[in-house]
């Protein structure tokens, strides 16, 4: 199954979504249209559009209600992207130069900052203050985690609870905002809105930990961008601290930490992780998270839409890209 | 009189706004509460909190109402200024390294989209819908501006109108939202709310032209920052404008604008408009956005909070800092 027929039940308003993401570009200044133009054209999955649609839906909501809401946390996202390549001065993703490389540093920080201000204006439209509240508190969880990650890069003495609360902050945060937010603007019953929150924390979780592998195994042509990239910035994931305890007397993480960078390090791990047992280890962690996930559903209408989020829990973990 | 005398009416709301920005700075993250601890220290002069507060006040509110969204309004403005420094690879402000000089870049990037988060977050705490949307449009006008000015960054065909555009984008769409803001939330009647954003406006326009005229006429020492930093930015302020105006055929900003850089044509620059009569057509200018601002106060109650108002129109334009 792939992820359009995963999200075949919301189709139309996805096709919505997409219409209000090209909207988001027509303004009339010429070099922010430029830069909205090409941001908005990436090659997102929009899965955080996705999610709130389908959690909207699950709930009863006419798909329109949730459009605006569905963009906004796809605009989020991007705003974080542009910002997270600028300070990695990351020169790809998606197989394309990113805006930092194209228009500078100056242009894409502007840049990422208007994204989030106009996926604010856009949650506001709602109308609805409980949203409109998780939006910055989402941002603060968001932010405050990337800090913490900065802090942390090149330190050894990370625990796995450090992992998942940095992967909890930095993407659990905001998937838990797309799917709160669809099962609140559909003005579902606060016990249906705790398990779709939880829901979208659980499959944050999985789908972090999907992404630090696939850093690993994947391919820059699946992936857009080069492998290994995390261990190179210095950010200690899952698959990196289980060959350091697997490898505790000498290992390359070790020694690329310590000697902050090299090439050959970084090399030496990705080969050193794909020959071992430590990715089947790895997605059994994201497995246990994505049926965290998917057991809250239980208690939600059996509909198409649900049966969606099932579909979209095991596609995440089973995606290679 | 000074700003402590101006701002007597709303003291104690102000202290109260000094205690919210202390408590912004209350996080569990140790590295984030270094980040903020430094940053709400600085040496703002907290001109947007006394707008908010003294319009919120002349309108009948009582000042509790007003000061979240007086520190959302000054949140919003450090935010804008940690990126300003961080994309202009500024090293001091107010007389001290800029965060991205003591943290980097990364932690400087990520630190004002905290900041701006706190703000929405904040701003959504007033309940208030029409204050709730006008902050992401604001930030909107703000960095959309910001992106105009990095675009014409050492473009030489540059119009006033253009620059007055900038004005009022960059700076006083900030100062409009602390005044509408003071008066929506006092549930003041829509002409006042009118009158209060318009003289937002025509003051935020005299502070910024202000602001430019310091550049070339301040010393350092009051600025806490370099002597013609616009012009070293290739930013072209109306002195500037007003130079090649007067020496159209040959004058250092041109030069230097040619040549997209050069220390020496910045103090040329700065040296020819001082002894010109370019500052006194400049301050003419400030002074008629004032004048504009002022006149617009008429219809409003005569209270001491309206002369406030009218005192500080007179402080922006004579200040030194």
């Amino acid at each position: 199954m792939d992820l359009a027929d995963i999200s075949r039940p919301v189709r139309e308003d996805l096709a919505a979504v997409e219409e209000g993401l090209k909207s988001v570009g027509k303004v009339s200044s010429p070099g922010l249209s430029e830069l909205l133009g090409y941001t908005l054209k990436g090659g997102g999955k929009r899965a955080r559009p996705i999610l709130a649609l389908l959690c909207g839906r699950l709930c009863g909501a006419p798909g329109e209600r949730v459009v605006p809401m569905a963009v906004a946390a796809e605009l989020t996202h991007l705003a974080t992207l542009v910002h997270d390549d600028t300070i990695d001065k990351s020169p790809v993703r998606w197989s394309r130069p990113t805006p930092n490389t194209l228009w500078g540093e100056e242009q894409a920080v502007l840049l990422g900052d208007y994204l989030f201000a106009r996926a604010g204006e856009l949650t506001a439209s709602t109308d609805n203050l409980r949203v409109i509240k998780l939006l910055p508190e989402t941002l603060m969880i968001i932010t405050g985690g990337e800090i913490a990650q900065s802090r942390s890069a090149f330190q050894l003495d990370q625990t796995r609870a450090q992992y998942l609360q940095r992967v909890s902050s930095k993407t659990a945060a905001l998937f838990t905002l797309a799917t709160a937010s669809g099962a609140i603007l559909a003005g579902a019953r606060e016990e249906w809105v705790q398990a779709l929150s939880a829901y979208g924390h659980n499959f944050g979780i999985a789908f972090q930990i999907v992404d630090d592998i696939l850093d690993f195994i994947g391919t820059e042509e699946e992936m857009g961008k080069p492998v290994g990239s995390d261990l190179a910035h210095g950010t200690l994931t899952l698959p990196a601290m289980l060959l350091m305890e697997q490898y505790p007397q000498d290992n390359p993480v070790t020694k690329l930490f310590r000697e902050r960078g090299g090439a050959e390090y970084v090399r030496q791990a990705v080969e050193l992780v794909r020959g071992s047992s430590i990715i089947d280890q790895c997605f059994d962690v994201a497995a246990e998270y994505r049926d965290q996930a998917c057991l809250g559903l239980q208690g939600l209408p059996d509909n198409e839409y649900r049966q969606s989020l099932y579909d979209l829990a095991d596609f995440i973990i089973t995606r290679r890209k």
